[in-house]
Parts: C-alpha cells; sequence; structure tokens
C-alpha cells in the first residue's frame, strides 16, 4: 500500500517543490519522547471546570471495580496461569487495536498473529515482531480511547516511560516481558491489584460451569460471576443450532425434544447459572425486536430448525424477537438481570470472517429501531418488580430520541453506558449530555465496560470516571448542581450504581 | 423495588467489606442546604464567554414573553379560579416530574393522585403526601431540565430557601399552600407577574370558544389566544371520530354529510377560530407525511370512517397526509400559521393509557422523515406569500441533515425551538449548534415553549434566553460574531421572532 | 412577505405597548461598524486551548491548499478570463448565498440575476443591486460559514473594511469591481495567490478534454486535474442517457452498441482521464448501494434504457448499484481514487428546478444507509492494494455509527471532510469529535473543500485548518495528546493527507 515515502520513491508524488512539513508517521519523531500520564489527563481545560472536576474525581479515584459485562476467559482467573508475552496479553486479544492497524494497509491479521481457521496461513511467529508492528504504528491511535487506554496500561501496570516507536518497541518489549514473568503478575493477583470487586465472565448457555465451580471452592466465587449468554441457541439461522441446543440441553440435564424441553432447558440452566453466582443474562441480537408469537408458531419454527429443515430469514427474526421476549419472561421469574446490546453487524467482511473467525475487528454497527422493538417487552414486564433490563447501544442517535425517554419512565430499564466504539472520552461525554436530561443519572446502569482485554479495565473504568468527573463539574461551573450533589452522584456513577444494577435477584 | 438499603437488610449485596462512599438517595444530605439560584446559572463557565454572555443575558432577560404554543386550560384564566394546592399545581400537571418519578419503581400514578379512568383505583387523597414523594427525590432530577424549572419556580415564585427532600417537604409545601391562597396568585395576576405579553391555547376543533369569549369581553382577548387543534378529525382511527366531526360541524355550524362539508366545516371553525384571535393551527400528527390523495379517494375513505365502516391503517396513515395538505391549503387562505409536530409514539404502555388516560409520561419519540414527507407541502405552498409553517422535532437527527436544510431555503418554513425533551440546556445548546449554520438564526422560530406547568413558563424562557446568550456569546468570544450584532440576535430570538413568526395573518 | 415593520404599519401587530429592544434586520445597525479579521477567529475561547490552538495553527497556515474535489469551471483557468462584475463572481455561483436570502421571502432567484430556462422570465440585470440585496442582507448569515468565507474573501482578497449592509453596499461593490478590474485578479494569477498547489475541476464522461490539454500545452497540466464524474450515464433514469453515453462513446473512440461496449467507453474515457491528470473519479449517486447484478441482467436493462424503453425506479436504482461496484472493480486496474457522497435528494422544489435549473440551492439531505450498501464494495475490494474510496457525507449521524468504523479497518475507505452543509465550523468540530475515536485522524481525508466559488476556497481551508487546530489544542489541552504530536497531526491533515489520499494511482 502507498505511503508517502514510497510515493515519493516512486516518483508519481507529481507537485514540484519542496515538501512542507514533516512526513506522516513515526520516524519522524525526534528522540523518544517520555511518556507521561498526566493527573489532570481527560478533565476539562477550562480552569473553573478543571478544578471542581479535579475534586470529583479525587473523591471516587480509589473506589472498587464493578465489571460485570466482560469477556475476559474464565480459564484466566481458573487456571491463574501467567501471561504467555506481551503480544498476546495486548495486542492480539485487542480488535480495536488489531483493526486500527490493518485499517492502513500495511498489515494483515496474520502478521498480527492471528492464526487461520484451517490453519493454511502461518500466523506471524515471532511476538516481539508483533509488539513492534504495534508500536511503529502509535501515531495511528491518536486520539483514540487506544491511545488512553494503552497509555494507561503501560504507565501504571508495566512502568514503562518511553513513548511507542520502532525504536522504543524491544525496550518497551523487554519491560513488559520482564513484569508478565512475575508471579505478582498472575490473573487473580491482578484483580486485587486493579481493585476490581467483582467481574462477570461471559459463558455460553451450554456452559458446564466447571471453571466456576472450581473458583468457588479456592474462595472466589464471590468475585468471578458467570454470566448466562445464549445468543446462538436463540438463532435459527445458526448453522449449529441443533448442536447449540443439545449441548445446553445436556448441561441442564434436560432432554430436548422440541420447544417445550428446549424452553425448560434454558430455564434450569438460567438458574443453575445464578446458583452458580450470575447476576445477569447477556443478549447481543441483530435488532432489537421484543415482538411474541404464539407458542405453536414458536413450536413449529423451532422444530422445523431443530430438524434441519430450512427456517427463513424472517422466520428466524422473528423467533429471535420471541426469545427475547421468552427471556425477559423468564427473568420475572428468576431475577437474572436481561442486559442487551443490539445493532452490530458481525463480521462484516465475510471472506475476512471465514479465514480468521469472529471477533476480528470487522463488526460494523448499523440502525436500529427502539421504540417499537422494545415496546412489547416493555408492556409486558416494564413495571414488574422483578424484571430488570439494561440496555446499551453503539448508536448515539437514539439515545435522545428513544433510549432516554424509555429509561426515563419504565422502572425494569436502565441505560446502559456507551458501548463499544463509544466507549471513549468524546463518547462518553456526549452520552452524559444527551441521555441526563431525559433518563437522569439515576436511570442510567453507571460505568460498566465491555472487554476481552483485561489489562485495559483499570484503564477504561479511570477513563469513565474522569468523564463522569467534567461532565458534573460543568453541570457545578454551570451552577446547575451542588458540589456536594456531584460528588454524590459521582460515587453512585463509578460505583452503587453499576453495583445495584445487577442486583435484582 | 430494590434499594441499596433493602439490599443491605436482605443480605443480598454479596460482596464483602465497607461500603464506599455514600448510598444513593436523599437521606444521607446532611442538614438542609440552601436553594440559592445563581446569577449566572447556565452561562458557559470559560471566563471569556461568560463575560460575553451575562452581558448578552442582561440585555433580553426582561423582555416580555410571547408563549403561542401552551397548554395551560383556558378555564384557568376564564375562571381566575385559585390554585388548590402545591400538588396539584406543580405536581399532577407535569408529566416529566411524573414520569421521573415513575421510573424508580417507587411511585404509580395512583400515589401521585391520578385518578383511574374507570374510578377504580383510588388515588392519593393528601396533596401533602404526594408533595413528599416528589420532594424526597429530589435527586432524580439532578441535570435535568425539570431540577432547573422547579429551582427557578421555588425562589422566584415561591420564594422557597430550602433544597427540597424529605425532611423539608413540610415546610416547602407550607410555604406554596399560603403564596396560593393569596389572590395575586391568580392566574390572571400571574399573566402579569410573569412578564407574559401574550399567551396561546390549545383548543379541540369543535371548541366553542366561550372562554375566550368571556377573556374578550373582560378585556383579555389580545393576550389570550386560542390555538386551533384538529388532529382527532384528521385521524380516521380515532375511534369516536365520527363524534367528533359531528361536534366540529356543530361548532362551525354546519352540517357535516360527507367529505365537502366536512371541509366546510374545518374552513369555517378554523375562521371563528381566528375571529377569536387566534393565530395559529396545531398539528401532532404520528408521520410528517404531506402528501395529498385524489379528493374522490378522500371522499370515499371518510365516507367509510365517518360512516363506520372499517378503514386500514394504511388508509388513515394516507387520509392523515391528505389532510395536513388541506390544512396548509386553508392556511395559504386564512393566514393562521400551521405548527406541526410529529415523531412521538403517545401512551407507548397501552395498559397504563387505558388506566390513566393519556398524557402521563409514556409518550415515546421514534425517528421520522423529513425530506420526503414535507416536500408535497412545500413544493404547492413553500413560496406562497400568505403561508407560513412552524416545524418542531423532539429528534435531533434531523436538524442539520433535513430540517435546516428545509427551513434554510424555503420562505414559508420556519425551525421552530426544540421541542418537548429537548427543551433542556444541553438539547438548546445542540439545536443552535446544529441548526444555525445551515438555516441561520432568522429561520427559526425564537423560543415557543410547550406546557401545560404555568409556573413553569418564566423559568422556561429564562432557560432558553441563557442558553441563546451562551451561545451567541461563544461566536463573539471566537470572533465570529460582533458584540453589537449578538444583542441584536438575542433581542430577535427572545422577543421578535417569536411575535413575527406567528404574524402572518 | 411580512416584515415587523410592515406588520406595524398594516397594524396588525396587536400587542399593546412598546416594541422592546430593536426590530430585525440591518437599518438598526447605527453607524457602518467596521469589518475586522480577528488572528484568533474560529480558535475556542477557553485560554489554555486557545495558546495551544494559536501555536498549531502558526504551524499549518502557510501550508500550500490541495483542493482535488473542487467545482470551479475549467473554463476560467484555460481562458483565464477577467471577471464580470462583483455579483457575478461573489453572488450568482454560490447556491448557499441565494438560498439563505430566497429563505426569507423577499428575494427570488431572479432577483439575484439567476435567468430561467426558457428565458421567459428576465432577470435582474444590474449587478450593483443583485450585490445590494446580499449586502442589505448581511445579518441573515450570522453563525454560517458563508459569513466566515464571506468575511474572509473581504478583506483578505478585496481589503474592503467595512461591514456590508445597504449603506456600504456600493462603496464595497465599487472596491471589488476595481479589484477585479487589475489582471493579476486573472484565474490562473489567483492560484499563486491562494496558496494552491494543485486543483481539480469537475468534468463530464463525456468530457473532451480540451481544456486541460491547453492548460497542459501552457505549463498548468500538474496543478489544474481533471475529475471522471460519470453520474448521469450510470442513471438508466436520467432522460439523456441514451444521448449521454454515445457522447462518453465518442470522446472515448468506442463505438457503443450494448452494455460490453458502454463498459469499454466507460473504462477507455478513464484512462483517458488519468493521461489527462486525473487522479479521482467523483460520484454523486442517490443511494451508497453497491450491490453488483449478474452482467446478463445488467446488459439486458442497459439495452432497454439505451434503446428508449421503459425501466423502473427499482431497475434504475439497482442498475446504478452495480454501476458503482463496476466504477470500483476499474479503479482497482487504473487506480483512479473513488469519491462517492450519496444522500442528497436534488432539486426538492421541482418546479424551481424546471424554471431555474439545478444546483440553486434547493438540495436537500435525507438519510442513507451506509453498512449494507458498501458490504459489496468493500468485501469485493476493501483490502485491493489498488483501491481507494474516499466517502464523504452531509448525514452526520453516521459518522459514528456506520462510516468510522467502516474506514477504521478497510484499508480502501477513507472517511472524506465533513460535506457541503456540514463543510462548517460547528460541523468540522461535531466530525474530528464523532469520527476520530473510531476511524483516527488517519484513516481521513485531511481536509478536502467542494465549492464552484473559487474565491472561496482560501478561506474554507483557512477555516478547517483553525477547527482542525482548535480540536488538536483540546486533546493537547486534556493532556491527551502531545503538543509535537499535535504539531505533526495538524500537518498531516492540512496537508499530508489531502495529498496522499489521492496518490494511488
Amino acid at each position: 500500500m502507498t505511503d508517502f515515502d514510497d510515493c515519493l520513491a516512486r516518483g508519481s508524488h507529481r507537485f514540484a517543490g519542496e515538501i512542507p512539513g514533516r512526513m506522516i508517521g513515526a520516524p519522524r519523531l525526534r528522540g523518544m519522547p517520555n511518556l507521561i500520564l498526566h493527573s489532570d489527563r481527560a478533565l476539562p481545560s477550562d480552569p473553573t471546570t478543571r478544578g471542581f472536576a479535579r475534586e470529583i474525581y479525587q473523591g471516587i479515584r480509589e473506589l472498587p471495580i464493578i465489571s460485570m459485562h466482560g469477556h475476559v476467559p474464565v480459564e484466566w482467573f481458573a487456571d491463574d496461569t501467567p501471561f504467555s508475552d506481551p503480544a498476546a496479553l495486548l495486542v492480539t486479544p485487542d480488535h480495536y487495536l488489531m483493526r486500527m492497524l490493518i485499517s492502513q494497509g500495511r498489515t494483515t491479521l496474520s502478521d498480527l498473529g492471528v492464526a487461520s481457521v484451517d490453519g493454511d496461513r502461518a500466523p506471524e511467529a515471532d511476538p516481539r515482531a508483533i509488539w513492534r508492528r504495534f508500536c511503529e504504528n502509535w501515531h495511528l491511535f491518536r486520539g483514540t480511547p487506544t491511545r488512553f487506554w494503552m497509555e494507561h496500561e503501560l504507565v501504571e501496570i508495566f512502568g514503562v516511560t518511553q513513548r511507542p516507536s520502532a525504536e522504543t518497541s524491544d525496550a518497551i518489549y523487554d519491560r513488559i516481558a520482564a513484569a508478565i514473568a512475575d508471579p505478582a503478575f498472575r490473573p487473580r493477583t491482578l484483580m486485587d491489584r486493579f481493585n476490581i470487586e467483582v467481574i462477570g465472565t461471559t459463558d455460553p448457555a451450554w456452559a458446564s460451569l466447571e471453571h466456576h465451580r472450581k473458583l468457588a471452592e479456592e474462595g472466589w466465587g464471590e468475585r468471578i460471576l458467570p454470566t448466562f449468554r445464549p445468543d446462538p441457541v436463540l438463532a435459527l439461522d445458526n448453522p449449529s443450532f441443533t448442536h447449540d441446543v443439545l449441548a445446553t440441553g445436556l448441561a441442564a440435564g434436560v432432554d430436548v425434544v422440541d420447544y417445550k424441553t428446549y424452553l425448560d432447558a434454558l430455564r434450569a440452566q438460567r438458574l443453575r447459572f445464578k446458583a452458580a453466582g450470575a447476576l445477569a443474562t447477556d443478549h447481543g441480537p441483530n435488532l432489537a425486536d421484543t415482538t411474541p408469537m404464539a407458542d405453536s408458531d414458536a413450536a413449529r419454527l423451532f422444530d422445523a430448525a431443530f430438524n434441519g429443515r430450512p427456517v427463513t430469514a424472517a422466520e428466524a427474526r422473528a423467533f429471535n424477537a420471541h426469545m427475547l421476549f421468552q427471556m425477559a419472561l423468564m427473568a420475572t421469574e428468576d431475577g437474572l438481570v436481561m442486559q442487551i446490546h443490539p445493532g452490530v453487524e458481525r463480521g462484516h467482511d465475510r471472506a475476512i470472517t471465514a479465514t480468521y473467525g469472529p471477533d476480528k475487528g470487522y463488526d460494523i454497527p448499523f440502525a436500529v429501531e427502539y421504540n417499537r422493538a422494545l415496546r412489547p417487552m416493555l408492556e409486558a414486564f416494564g413495571h414488574h418488580p422483578n424484571f430488570r433490563t439494561i440496555v446499551f447501544t453503539i448508536d448515539e442517535d437514539v439515545y435522545s430520541r428513544e433510549l432516554a425517554p424509555m429509561a426515563g419512565v419504565y422502572p425494569a430499564m436502565r441505560l446502559g453506558a456507551p458501548w463499544w466504539f463509544i466507549d471513549s472520552p468524546e463518547g462518553m461525554r456526549r452520552f452524559r449530555e444527551t441521555a441526563t436530561e431525559t433518563a437522569g443519572f439515576y436511570n442510567t446502569s453507571g460505568f460498566v465496560d465491555d472487554t476481552r482485554a483485561y489489562c485495559s479495565i483499570p484503564a477504561r473504568h479511570d477513563l469513565a470516571r474522569r468523564i463522569d468527573a467534567g461532565f458534573l463539574a460543568r453541570l457545578v461551573a454551570e451552577h446547575r448542581l451542588d458540589i456536594d450533589e456531584a460528588h454524590e452522584t459521582a460515587r453512585d456513577l463509578a460505583y452503587h450504581l453499576p453495583l445495584l444494577s445487577y442486583a435484582k435477584n
């Protein structure tokens, strides 16, 4: 792919004269600037507002972390194995980071250590080379949340003092490698160092929960909780639907033969999750639709898909909506909090997904309707004392128009924190600006992260606290809130609301 | 519904150790902080900008209020009766306020004094208890416009000096009750105290206008104007369509028997409204569509609905679009300004609406297309010298994309102030930021409120003036506007534009 | 159309008492204020941020202008003829400006010198009168980018020192008229004065490119480049489709008789454009859809339209999507960069378009889906080393939801600068705030203007540089970016990225 230097070298730069300024990319940096975390980072710059923001942030920065919507593999905690190398810890599990490197056309997923599904493409085997690809492209992350998180991780967790670049790559690699060789860097020990009070893992509907059982036996059952994620067993167009449903039945001890036993298996597995400490279920449907269908129709569609007969895309969508409604119904019985986050086309480039598998950075959001979609569920259970749903979105456009108005009246609904691409400084600021006036602070979930990147969790919570402190500070500076109220609200957003939002059962 | 304290009490808080920070809710407040209105509230905090904002605001703060889109019942003015109690004055008519209390699941509409339609559920009879439910949940309103308005009302109108809370509830109640017992607190006297030059009421198409006649006889005809609101008689799916149409005919002195006489009745009633001082009509359709149909089709559909024969939802929608076009056509004849604000699903929870009636806080916006929807009306009448339409929206997303570009070229169209949930500090700021660059200031209506809460009108105008002053101040501080221009524009937005926007006839 | 004064004069202002404040419009201005460009204009007002912004802006303000997406007529450069008068130079070619004057209902396109298509309506013949209509409505442009650009042009290019108004109109007219009479004010000389390194023109698919040949012969071939704009020959519903296709074939030396020869002609013309210096193609489809169809279907539809047989609207849309895919395929062969900007209903008022022709200010945006629309093209060519597409939008709503996520992973895609109505201070600021966190800076095109108004080009680039400097300054002030990085990024956005974005071939 063309780079400015190539372009010059090839003579295709047709414009005469000296090139003003410096060129694009890392080599232009003179020397090796220090990497320093300023104590006021991500706080507003206006001096009045910053003063209040600093004060508010100080009151919350050391609060424990509640991390109920995470995707760190439970095995990491169950086995408490050391991390292998800096690239495997920080680059390969982070699809934000990989997608940015890919976007410039000079790097492939193979170059970043991702194995192809069929094993035909040899991934980069040298973690040091992977790490260098990241460091020499550090400038690409300017203005992104990855930059903020990674800086935080490098300085706070690993004691790195140099800005990443081609020149500093090896030294930083060595420093991180040395850190993770230390037994103090095992996943469980980091729980305390990271000040994580409780963390949720995401577990498939058919999970045996053996890892969580082991954790409970070893005294971690109160802090590492499973989360029930049934997407594949609610999607009739899932190619392994029958297999996944049977596996769920097996785990639940229910012999699934039809729609009724399928519901029994789901109900039973939810209870097994709850017994293992789960507080919530997690749903990532394509659309937000929760319209139920007649049981007889649902049974007929289930039978078709379960027995390998064709089901149309429209039927699969309708069944999915029906099953979201059923999940809400079950939630009124078992009290598991229902997290919903629709609106992402997973694996936008199907050839990439076929080659490398899912979750590689090619997931692209689209517009989703919420008003009519959530109506059946909210009309049925929106005032149920035992039901809570937390709705996350990646489409900012719906905050002021649909989600905040609904969360601002239905007792069962909480508005989740800005999700995925908008879990970012500007995204979180806009969220407070667009949602608060209609939903208030107390119909939001407080900060909820969503990541596979374990080491980024403290950075993400720290950033959210800074942004919330900044927003509250502006309200104080504009005499729209008193400072004691701002302090209290900040603590509620950082700690009490995430805790209470998941405490329905 | 679970509260943090309950949660602790029930032992379901599984996380060990002391709870950091304080808990959610009002009881945590130490002492009873004063309620003070800072003179710079809602102005930008940056010192340069604030200086300009203060100066600009000073130039407009005492301008009279033009309130042409209100929903205060005309009876309040016609009878000039005293208000009964603080809850009936400030809580029960305010669906912003009720919805927030309901959203936390600890309060029902009955608890707030709302009677059920069938009379089966006894509403809370003690206004003091209703008032306390509001005061003890004061923290829920942090960051909302209700907080700003209510603070303004409590301090400026009632002289309250304590922040609402469970502890201060009774004292505040007593203070307000004493105030409204004073004859100076009658609706008409408040018109002057509130500095309202002119106020519009909203009246159904079939209104006899007797209250307005009485007001005119008593010298208030120039200041309290009716507004023609024909939504129910344009909606074939309105269950009482025939009844409402006949009532309209009766009021107009037209014997409605078919589509032609139906149009005659509407035309005649518009003129009766105009004769009674009306300057505008008000339309809240579901969609913005203004596509006309053939008269023969319209006549056929009218006949069907009028005679109780079934009409499909699509037919009702098409007829509604056709009738909006007819309303625009009539407006070119009588000069009544046509206010349109689509895009809200009224009564989102149908069980609540069935139990308590409409306008109880369960109205949820949705996305509406404007470009193609308004095209027939604008192509037909967009350059007509006698036509003006003011378009309001609750969907901010369309300001920069559709509404500002249309208002920025069609002479007949003005962009209304941010409506409903976005009649708020952040909403109004974003409106100026997204609409001004394409529509300019002079294709907007200036500030137009929309409320049943009479006492909130001065607060709403004050807030709008502060936000506009802040926006103009930023333009000045960034050297994008001179200070004399900012002063003049501020006066135009606060006073001249609302006046002139409704002065077509 | 009613003005406040008329309103008073006619006695229709029903509200008694003295009118507070001054009235709407220009006559109220006391004296004739100076027109001064403040060196800090459009920079943030917070002192900390402004300091950084000033420093960053200083580093880029004199960089040459890359203007690859312009619509200045190539004849202006080929003939290098003097401009006729101030109105013809500054008012009539600027649809932003005309639409605002029209929007208040006191001015028509004829009044602004626009001739009707049929010649039936005599346009205003006196350029001085046209100029006055603009000057006396100067207040309408407050808060708009036109105000910023025009101020810049008047002061920097023409040395005007008075604010436009009815009183100053003639003096300003005379000053501009004198300036453009000077030979130094010819189009080519201005290229250097404006510091434009390279400018693109927009040329139809059937262009003979004779003007560009002349320019090349006279040494301007490296700086004035054609751009291939094939919209009319990709639209089966274009009334002159057959004619335009035949003209394209003629220019290309290809005898078009069917779908295959049609593709041959397009391919050949692209290469002729490339040989004449073109770096890019430019596409303004209604929708963003890029779904290909079977060649046999495409051939059948082409044959129908080419031979004057009816084609449905849906077929025309599908063919257009297919042809965008074909354009992308050809781009992988010839390396021309593919610019796409959909989502505008051209000629919203069809009567105006019929009377005055296209591009008169009546183009209104609408919502367009990008996720599924661009998928076929991006799946096929999104990783092709020879392909680049720059996607522009006028719908801000899609930046954070769709476009930034796609540009942030597909190597072939760059996110274009905010387009048309959002090429504005607030629009550009919001663009950086909503796109950067997901796409980064380096997956954007840098600043690209889009205008027929030649004299506004320096003003537009200056404004973009100020806004980018302000955004980067905020990142520095909030300790989210180091100052050396901000300097480098600013230079890349202003110069290197626009250059490199168009340097694929």
